[in-house]
């Protein structure tokens, strides 16, 4: 039996996923489980999108262009122009999710041993995609304490080899819900020109920042034009994650020239759900507006609760739909586990990413835990509960194995 | 300014698209262009899964399981069954596209550096898969004489080294058209077995097969449970490019976990068409005795056109709807930019794919090109008549170039 490759091997698991299993143990036992553990907005896809896809009326099914349909893409640079970002129809490529705008960067941008820094706590599949371009993941910490504020220039700078590439960000972040600041991206960008290096900046949590803060792209950095690349999605903005509809975005045309051979390789993104795309790009303002104002009461209800919790620790978020937050907890991967193996009240118990698995440095993490507010208020309410006395009950449950 | 990857500049452009440009000249200049050079069938999409897609009642449009849904993945089960296929639910993977089951099987079970044997001609996207995953191919020809046959497996031994881990084949073949047989099939499973191999069988034209030939899967080997991978889509069978769903199917534990991290790195394959799929299994089989029907009359009209042109060969295909053909010419990349560029016959052209770009034996198929019989006959035989035009009017052009 021939065995399988050292990279199939060194693919991390989901760290969000592989809980699944005991989530379904819990339902079995006739548990509720409210699942804070996964980016899955519960917020109805906007009606223009589904109804685009209802009323196509294509008899030949056939590939689209392999940088995604002229027409959707032609519409893109009006969305994006509402961001104060100029580009021309060739610096827009459509994929298939984010995901793979991502993927396709790495591949057109990196070589195999190259490396490339990314504060943590980052997204988790970023590993993933590193295992795949057989590129090295180098962390630089950002802390809960400062409420994940984007790690010193000086300390990025320490990290920096022969072999540094690139720096990925996520603004505003997942897992942190932390929204950088304008000074914070103009440290990135000396630091990018002075090393050469790339600015890959995942920006797919654009529409969710919160308090009238301004979100700022990488592209509002001047002078950056060749070092940076945007990865997007439409998946989070329109509540359209099973789309599979992303792009990449760069000025760099030798990197356009480039991801466009791998876009070729897989022929075209899916047609319909581009078809979809590009009709959700006359959602009113007013459905963001609403889906913000919702976001924020979520937000604002969940961080509430943690911080009243004896121990827990919460920065306010000023983007996405994510916290981390502080327990006062040993290991969050065993307390994740034990809400559903063993834990309920009043049938129902809590679902959580535990942090780990969002850090690269060994050991960290440990605890902290991920939260998606994409419940509604009321479900959230109960859920804040459940995970209050669940925190009790595991203090409980660990004073009592100490004394056996 | 940074660099772009070496695999970047590796990856190779799409033989089949580079033509593009000098196609959309013709066009403006008035020419109607005969496509030849795309697997792009004409023929429409069967109404289920339209009518599927029309019909969904999605209000979240979220994300489905990594490994596809699992209601398509339980009927894909008895869609293997007609051809005598027996899987069980954990051997399937629905995957974005054929593209994307190559690349989880490169990935999952080859490290960079690795071997792969491909007979030659091959479908020329293997060789971005493999640029990605930083192996290597290792051409084995096969030759227009034969029809395409299997190499000899003498041939195929004598080109195995300490690095080569798989075979990959297509059956029927992209760009070739040849079905092959059970012998040829039962002496690479020797083969795979003696030393250790992978075998993937890329069988996405498996419902075209003609003549009352049968279709021999890998999967009807018996002995090679843990080396078989097959890669499967919807492209072709149900005239569905634009819907982006393949499949992934192993028997080999190891390996499905291994492709099943890749597939929860990249999330999830699109929704929509996943719906569309599962329906079109209800597809009656007189749809595709109809299809089949009228392939095999355009394969004859075409293989019998081309075999009347003056120093023309084309072999039989069994299968798919591809034949690679052997012009009077030195050069058919220089042909075929010609005959898009400076011929017209009748205010029309034909665009064909240069075979050079499914060889990765530099020099081969210089004299060879591809075609798709994916037009209607009345089309069809106005493209052959072109092209018999197109052939008498380059052999008049190359003399005078001569003389001049």
């Amino acid at each position: 039996m021939p065995s399988i490759s050292t990279r199939g091997l060194a693919m991390p698991a989901s760290p969000i996923r592989k809980l699944v299993p005991y989530a379904e143990a819990a339902r079995k036992k006739g548990t509720k489980v409210y699942h804070l553990n996964i980016g899955q907005p519960d917020i109805p896809t906007p009606e223009s999108f589904l109804e685009a896809i209802r009323n196509t009326s294509i008899k030949v099914l056939e590939y689209s262009h392999s940088a995604g349909n002229e027409s959707y893409r032609k519409k893109l640079l009006g969305y994006y122009q509402k961001f104060n970002i100029q580009f021309k129809l060739e610096d827009i490529m459509i994929t298939t999710g984010g995901s793979e705008a991502l993927r396709f960067a790495f591949m057109a941008c990196l070589n195999p041993g190259d490396e490339v820094i990314i504060p943590e706590p980052f997204y988790a599949n970023y590993n993933g995609f590193a295992v795949e371009a057989g590129i090295t993941v180098v962390p630089v910490t950002s802390t809960i304490e400062s409420g994940f504020a984007l790690p010193s220039i000086s300390e990025f700078e320490s990290l920096i080899t022969p072999k540094t590439k690139a720096i990925l960000i996520c603004n505003p972040g997942n897992p942190t819900g932390k929204l950088y600041t304008l000074q914070e991206l103009e440290g990135l960008r000396d630091l990018v020109l002075k090393n050469n290096l790339y600015l890959f900046s995942d920006e797919v949590y654009k529409e969710f920042c919160y308090d009238g803060a301004s979100f700022h792209s990488v592209f509002h950095l001047p002078g950056l034009e060749e070092n940076t690349i945007v990865l997007d999605s439409i998946s989070k903005r329109y509540s359209a994650c099973g789309a599979r509809i992303g792009c990449l975005i760069s000025r760099n045309r030798a990197v356009m020239e480039s991801a466009l051979k791998f876009a070729q390789a897989r022929l075209s993104p899916p047609t319909f759900e581009q078809i979809g795309a590009e009709a959700a790009l006359e959602t009113p303002d007013s459905y963001f507006e609403e889906v913000k104002e919702e976001y924020t009461q979520r937000r604002n209800l969940v961080v509430h609760a943690l911080n009243q919790m004896p121990g827990v620790f919460c920065p306010l978020p000023g983007g996405a739909f994510y916290a981390v937050v502080k327990l006062p907890i040993d290991d969050s991967d065993e307390f994740c586990q034990w809400l559903l193996e063993s834990f309920s009240f009043e049938g129902a118990t809590v679902m959580l990413a535990p942090a780990s698995g969002f850090y690269a440095t060994p050991g960290m993490g440990k605890q902290e835990v991920r939260l998606a507010y994409v419940l509604n208020q009321e479900d959230l309410t109960k859920a804040m509960t459940c995970l209050a006395e669940g925190l009790k009950a595991y203090a409980s449950y660990k004073a009592n194995a100490i004394v056996k």
